[in-house]
């Protein structure tokens, strides 16, 4: 079971007009046809060979054996087909052997493939990562050695950031890269976490490492780019003799089971060959290129999870009988299906806003990296580049944390059931819990975003959020259905707007107190902005034309819409006062009063 | 790790004063230093017996071999350690073979015994629950030739309710018992769900059943309970042969896997021998006292396991050093331990608020059965006996849902570490996604509140509730440091108030629109009912006399609970409001909308 189509057409046809983009010359050669035909292989595909092994690649996790990773058969038949219908490179330029597919199609894609089987999805999105940013910031002769075998499915690729001892602190990394004479590396040190660090999928794997060039600057300012194949890749593209990289250990997580996840081990041996990719102690810069991408990628996981288990729930609500409504006092009459009581729909409907409006917003995202990869005037594309910055980590953690509530009441419509492993929900509540801790943590994207990223140039992006929200406010305004909510947001929105600016100022004077409750401000901000794409879901369920059969899709919309303005929305008002109160409790809490 | 014992020792002797209970006659044998050595041999085995293979009992969960359930052998070696303490009779007669310690100490025993292996802890306080409802309603024979041996860990005890095909709704059960000439029964049929359905602990086990005598009312009226030993006990007390019950199969769980779960078959071969419990056709009555004294232990095992994943991800944050202070820009400054930042600050208290509010609760709603329990005054008894039902789903349900949200963030404290099953955080988090589920779902805990307890003789437990939660507020408000958080919850006092009366009205008009938001209408109750154990504790906190060493602990504990008026319980206001605007988006939603 995956994210239904009717809705994935409506979002990405009817909300976002995908259609419109093929105006734009880097897209002109695609249509509705085109479009239709992709989804309907990322359908065949996901359900055929991502589905059915979901479940097996959990409970047989990949494990080491003679110092590889070994992992179910299955795994390497899904990676041949995912490839052979070019999906890794859909994205990517014709020249690099893509399809040069909007960013909404591909994503919209990619929450099909992550609702099917996320584990087995993530080889595949690190690997178009990885390659994007070879093809960015690599030489030509990588983007030709490295990166196009990549897409074509014959390498994967990786990140490799974190240390064991430094996570989140890229300033503290000790991976070492010494330059040899004849221009290459030599790199040694560990690297964690590492996300397909090792398998048999494909030829080789192209780590691609943040590591210290002796004698740099220090911090992040010292932090280079390498590649480093896990075997020698020679002149001729074959893949040669392994490059001293060895797999350190497996990590054994809670869930996402089906992605291996490696201590890697670099240079052991001292033969460990590295390239170096653009500048010297430009590696950070580089790498957010890719983590940003990487990070509404992560929303869109968050998403395709708490999405597989709402449709898993709805399911099993239509079909469990259980109990009798609220009043019937009759035990002889038969039980209903438990989508009958009124507190399964309340959490049918939640699970309903949360993942819909999760789908809606990194679409929404994807939509602008399309409009911002193909704007002509640079005012534009910066304008559009400042506003994706300021949604991305709204787009990563908004569906993290509200997303995974989906797979928390998932579990609940299921009751024991839900509990067991006999059922998906609860494998999509373990492999959920990841998202808010990779790619920067939850608290992380929190100080981003109130530290940085709402002030940045005086707070442009703020603005042009806030433009484009009261947009669609005026929009809805003039439709009684969605009149209330339209009031409701821009309530909202003004009332983030004073918070923002309390909160700047007290940046000024005392910034870990402004920033005490960064979290919970981008929880905030997420809420008005998903509250703004389930507006602007209402604004196309009241255009559309409904034919009989649609009719109750639409209506199911307008009625999530409202349920979330009534249910969530609402939930912010008290946030943001206490975040206008600057409260520091947990900052004056003496450290052993814990 | 198990819950401070200076918590412990704080909550039961400073705010809710267990030596006080020592007045009362039956508890009057005992006084501190019994109550602290109790408290003593509690740590003592928790730590020596039950949290050394908390997490082999989850890896290496109990398994059907021949029939039989096998269990890695610590189990035995626990239960003999926590039995020869006599921990399963404490609470109990001294002539059953009992302690007849207050059960306020008895519930602080097991939050210590949960936070240290709750998995294992299951299997003796569901025969403590059974022996207990034995002495209740069975006769002499019975408590003496059942429960007794129960309590001195030679037998163990189950609640039989679910059936496969009827999870929460007891009227369709199928279970029959068929009266024989003797006066014994024959009962056949299958149970769901079994918590310790089968194993090799004890002797044997006595399954407490529920089923329908052919001729009986129909629904719950003709429901009845009967002891069912695994295997049948002779005149002498002896374990005789088996007695035709039938490990039909083991469920899988997410977590809580070191408690077998069984599914039973009663009767295959029409042999298999029951004995009626009490009167024909009380049985659902009888168990629900039983289910109540369960609900309020699920309440504390929520918080045992909430509180442990606290004092792991407080123990990880005080060593781990990573990053540096938000302003601190020198990138070769030492690294700061993480208790140093301000979110993993927020994070730890917001635990800590959680997980200290539900200790609170359900500590104290072991004191009022103690006080119930002893009443000689009918009427206060009585009174006594209404406010506990009217707390005893809040005590259920407000730990199972905030507590659970301590463990996801303990997990975020921990990070990347949080989410491998190389720390035990991952481990309660699963653990504590059971207890919104069993002894009645959230769901049906808020039916059972707004639908009926709330209401019960116009309202008279909601109004002692009040009355109790007005005199601690006037208390606290003589205090400076508490008088806004005392303001604060005499307003939200009131809006409960007046939100329950627009609710009651509404529930005689359309009840299923009354109760279609139940469930938030017992979460808001919760968060006030918590709010006022944390003003009683902050109470408790300016009373106390500090020594220099537990300076503190007392301003954590003022400094808790200011963090709980001004991060939580301003989070009901909006529910209220959605409350009182009795919205029925979730009621009104085409089916085919979802």
């Amino acid at each position: 079971m995956t994210i239904p189509r009717r809705d994935l057409d409506f979002q990405v046809f009817e909300v976002l007009d995908a259609v419109g983009l093929c105006r734009l010359p880097r897209y002109s050669e695609h249509d509705r046809q085109v479009f239709d035909g992709v989804i309907d292989s990322t359908y065949r595909i996901a359900e055929e060979r991502f589905e059915p092994f979901a479940a097996a690649c959990d409970v047989e996790e990949p494990r080491m054996v003679d110092g590889r990773v070994w992992m179910i058969p299955e795994t390497k038949q899904a990676f041949t087909a995912y490839n052979e219908a070019s999906f890794t490179a859909a994205s990517f330029d014709a020249e690099d052997g893509g399809i040069q597919l909007p960013l909404l199609i591909t994503k919209a894609t990619s929450a099909v493939f992550g609702s099917a089987n996320v584990a087995f999805l993530s080889y595949s999105t690190l690997t178009a990562g990885a390659a994007n940013l070879l093809i960015s910031f690599g030489s030509h002769d990588q983007r030709e050695r490295l990166a196009r075998p990549m897409l074509a499915g014959r390498f994967t690729g990786t990140m490799c950031l974190s240390e064991p001892h430094a996570g989140s602190s890229l300033t503290d990394i000790r991976c070492q890269a010494i330059r040899q004479d004849d221009g290459s590396y030599l790199l040694t040190g560990n690297k964690m976490w590492i996300s397909g660090g090792d398998h048999e999928l494909a030829e080789t794997i192209v780590h691609l490492v943040l590591a210290k060039i002796p004698g740099g600057p220090p911090g992040v300012r010292g932090i280079s780019l390498f590649a480093v194949p896990r075997d020698r890749i020679n002149e001729d593209g074959t893949v040669g003799s392994e490059n001293d990289v060895r797999l350190a250990g497996i990590n054994h997580k809670m869930g996402w089971r089906g992605t291996v996840n490696c201590v890697l081990s670099f240079g052991e041996q001292g033969r460990c060959r590295a390239e170096l990719v653009g500048l010297p102690h430009h590696g950070l810069e580089y790498m957010f290129q890719m983590m940003n991408a990487a990070r509404i990628g992560v929303g869109m996981n968050a998403v395709a999870l708490g999405y597989a288990g709402y449709v898993h729930a709805l399911a099993y609500a239509r079909e469990r009988p259980q109990g009798r409504p609220v009043g019937a006092r009759d035990p002889q009459a038969p039980p209903v299906p438990i989508v009958r009581h009124g507190d399964v729909r309340r959490m049918l409907l939640a699970q309903k806003c949360w993942v819909e409006g999760g789908l809606a917003l990194v679409l929404y995202c994807a939509r602008l990296s399309d409009e911002e990869r193909c704007a002509t005037d640079a005012a534009a594309k910066e304008s559009l580049h400042q506003l994706l910055e300021l949604l991305t980590p709204i787009a990563k953690s908004w569906p993290s944390e509200f997303c995974l509530e989906a797979n928390k009441l998932a579990i609940q419509v299921l009751g024991g059931y839900g509990y067991t492993r006999d059922y998906p929900v609860e494998r999509l509540y373990r492999d959920n819990r990841l998202n808010h801790i990779h790619e920067g943590t939850h608290g992380i994207h929190g100080l981003d975003l109130l530290g940085r990223k709402v002030s940045l140039q005086g707070g442009v992006a703020l603005r042009a959020l806030a433009a484009r929200i009261t947009e669609t406010v005026e929009l809805a305004r003039a439709d009684a259905r969605l009149a209330e909510h339209a009031t409701a947001l821009a309530a909202a929105l003004a009332e983030i707007g004073k918070t923002t600016e309390i909160l700047a100022g007290a940046m000024t004077k005392d910034s870990e107190r402004a920033l005490a409750n960064a979290t919970l401000y981008l929880d905030s901000l997420g809420h008005i902005v998903v509250a703004w794409r389930w507006l602007a879901q209402g604004l196309a369920a009241t255009r559309a034309q409904a034919v009989p059969a649609d009719r109750d899709f639409y209506a199911g919309k307008l009625a999530a819409c409202r349920f979330f303005f009534r249910y969530e929305l609402p939930r912010i008002q008290p946030v943001l006062a206490l975040l206008r109160s600057l409260d520091d409790t947990a900052l004056t809490i003496p450290d052993s009063g814990f």
